[in-house]
């Protein structure tokens, strides 16, 4: 069911093979409806909302934008369990996001040179939860959590409503947990346009974060390319994962993560990197057993195709392979994980032994589990408070502190050929000589 | 010369003409060019670098990468003035990015769930150092210091040849001094495709940084809208300032602050808002009387074409002008600049008081100077080692760590329908059963 590879067998052609994804471009024809949705979206404002929701999601709505009413009204639906489980997850989120902040600071960098960075929350954001095959209240405390933390005066939530055209109470409970006001019942490509140009009811965002479907990821990608100065959180491709496992791991555990990897989508990437190749058997055997059990069985089918079982001559090898695949998701499950963590330096989020399954992370670890895939985590991170803010550099220099580095950005002026740049030196020099004199 | 406005008896339509900025639309013909030199750099790499130096500089290059002889040959060139300053600079530059290099964090966010943060240098970082009009070598200094400060292993340095073919000796000694030793004489497009995709002579970069003409910033752009998992810094367009200055402030300062945005090139905008409209007078005096002592008046006579001095009616509406422009640099000549500094929600870098000219963080405030411009200081920082790193975040659960937050992952994955999600947590809880039996 999944394949099973020896590393030192393969060639560089099919080592490249072995930890290739499905590959990321767009249909062109995704690309054309996203474009002509933003169109039209821009055009319409809420009367196109409206009319989307209701040829896609064969939803009549009778108001977009969701009062606090409806959201209270939503939310006490919620079942007592699930209810205590959002605030247990909101709390270890809200724990290490908060403690992860980002600080003002100033420093002397001259004498008389005082610099310093000062970090604002982004005035309004927009939120995107996806629906499509179920809620995703998770999704709406990983992203609302960050938001409230970095003070972001408005915080616009959009998720498309559920079959019975409402809301889902836990995700209006995590709205309500996270103080968002502006919750929007839209999805897809229309919900992305909307808080990139703003309508009626969905206000226009500076920054747009989440995940979501092929049409909302290339929506998000289409409204950044604009001339609009709206930004995307990051680039996002299937979700996947990597597990690291030598002889002490239990092949049930591996088993069981691979498969939650697995079920999110079809081209969900799960691999296992091992040095005992019994190790790859006995997970195999347990995927096989399992997966009747499971309730997204096309998904995992799908998925387990493009998916790997790796082996290698060591657990060195193995932290390799990982770096070079750079997992959204890494999960090491050896007796040495803190050991071979120290040796990763491209990743998403690292799991660490076998009582810490990624679906932990998912939920309620209390790290954000929006995260690069596709390779992104060579070069981008995971999300953070600080990205929900900005960082604004200040600087303040008192006359003798500009006397003393006058020369040096003359000099560099003079050098760069920028006769101006020289002059805003030159003009307060001779002030300066002025008023010593 | 400089238009000037009266905010209050602008309607908002134009009031929105005011803070127009240059459009940003590249042209459709430039779009076609650097995509065709991208897929010619792909497909011909080195050969192809050659070409493109020889058609588009007029230079026939010995070799595209510098050996570390020929950087220190071309470092000795410098100047001894010069040579200090560009001490002086990486000095204070160095001591703020040092001070402002974020630090791993450890947190308990639940009894035993220990969740950590780790900032890892990104492995292959390409820094685009602009020649064209004239050599840039502190922005040199602005990419090269955070890239060594985060440990990038491989920092690769472009720049274009200077007119005899030589590499700039102040870049030289800029790359020295940050210990970067893949320097490479191309410049351009072509320069941006070699990072993407990698060349004989161009290792390929993971994040490409820097500032650049149009089709620099179209052709980084383009890559890294490829399926490559190449990331860009940031989006850039023409830099710009503001200033918000009072009675109090010197109309020559301001003016010379003007004048030193506006040469950067013939897209420069420069605003003036300011509550007192003799000082608007005086400073469009002394920039008409300044104007003609410039080297670069073609662009300053175009830059001021698209720039304005504004009447506020007090320095709070000063304040509300800037944070609605979101300058990429902001200077504050008022008696009170650091008070109206606190009400500034959106800018790149900000500049306080008289003696601190803009030039001083172009230089050698120790500020970064690749700063958001266009509008995007709303949601986008200016570079710092942060951008030069990648933030990891990791998490270990002991087996009581994880049964405590067991029930909370379990009805989360159940609400969201995810049965091998909840899978992930039952085997261990069962596991966990038996152990404790």
């Amino acid at each position: 069911m999944m394949r099973r590879l020896d590393w030192n067998q393969l060639d560089e052609q099919n080592r490249a093979a072995a930890l290739r994804r499905a590959p990321a471009t767009v249909d062109p024809q995704i690309r054309r409806q996203v474009s002509a949705m933003i169109d039209t979206v821009r055009a319409g404002g809420d009367t196109a909302l409206r009319e989307a929701t209701r040829r896609l999601d064969g939803i009549e709505l009778t108001s977009i934008y969701l009062t606090k009413n409806d959201l209270a009204a939503a939310a006490s639906r919620l079942p007592a369990g699930t209810r205590s489980a959002m605030d247990a997850a909101y709390a270890t989120i809200q724990r290490f996001h908060a403690a992860t902040t980002p600080a003002g600071q100033e420093i002397e960098t001259s004498p008389g040179v005082t610099c310093s960075v000062r970090y604002v929350g982004i005035d309004t954001v927009g939120l995107y939860v996806p629906g499509g095959q179920t809620p995703l209240p998770s999704t709406a405390l990983m992203l609302g959590v960050p938001a409230q933390l970095a003070g972001c005066r408005q915080r616009v939530l959009c998720s498309p409503p559920a079959a019975d055209g409402r809301v889902d109470p836990a995700i209006a409970y995590a709205a309500e947990l996270c103080e968002i006001f502006s919750v929007c019942l839209i999805g897809g490509a229309q919900a992305i346009a909307a808080m990139a140009f703003g309508t009626d009811s969905v206000p226009r965002c500076d920054k747009i974060f989440g995940p979501g479907s092929v049409w909302v990821t290339e929506a998000k990608r289409q409204v950044a390319a604009l001339d609009q100065a709206v930004t995307i959180d990051m680039p996002a491709g299937p979700s996947e994962v990597m597990v690291i496992a030598d002889a002490m791991a239990s092949p049930e555990f591996v088993a069981s993560d691979l498969l939650a990897q697995a079920e999110h989508g079809p081209d969900s990437q799960s691999i296992l990197v091992t040095d005992n190749s019994a190790l790859a058997e006995a997970v195999g055997n347990y995927i096989y057993k399992q997966i009747t059990q499971l309730s997204r069985q096309e998904n995992i089918r799908s998925s387990l195709k493009h998916s790997a079982a790796i082996v290698v001559a060591d657990l060195n090898q193995a932290v390799e392979v990982s770096n070079r695949y750079a997992p959204e998701h890494l999960i090491i499950q050896t007796e040495n994980a803190n050991e071979l963590a120290a040796g990763i330096t491209a990743a998403g989020s690292v799991f660490l032994g076998q009582w810490t399954p990624e679906v932990l992370g998912d939920y309620c670890s209390g790290t954000n589990h929006v995260l690069p895939t596709s390779g992104y985590a060579r070069s981008v991170n995971g999300l953070s408070v600080a990205d929900f803010m900005k960082r604004i550099t200040m600087q303040r220099a008192t006359a003798s502190g500009l006397q003393q580095l006058a020369t040096t950005a003359a000099a560099l002026a003079e050098w760069e050929g920028l006769t101006a740049h020289r002059w805003a030196i030159t003009t307060r020099q001779k002030a300066l000589e002025q008023l010593t004199r």
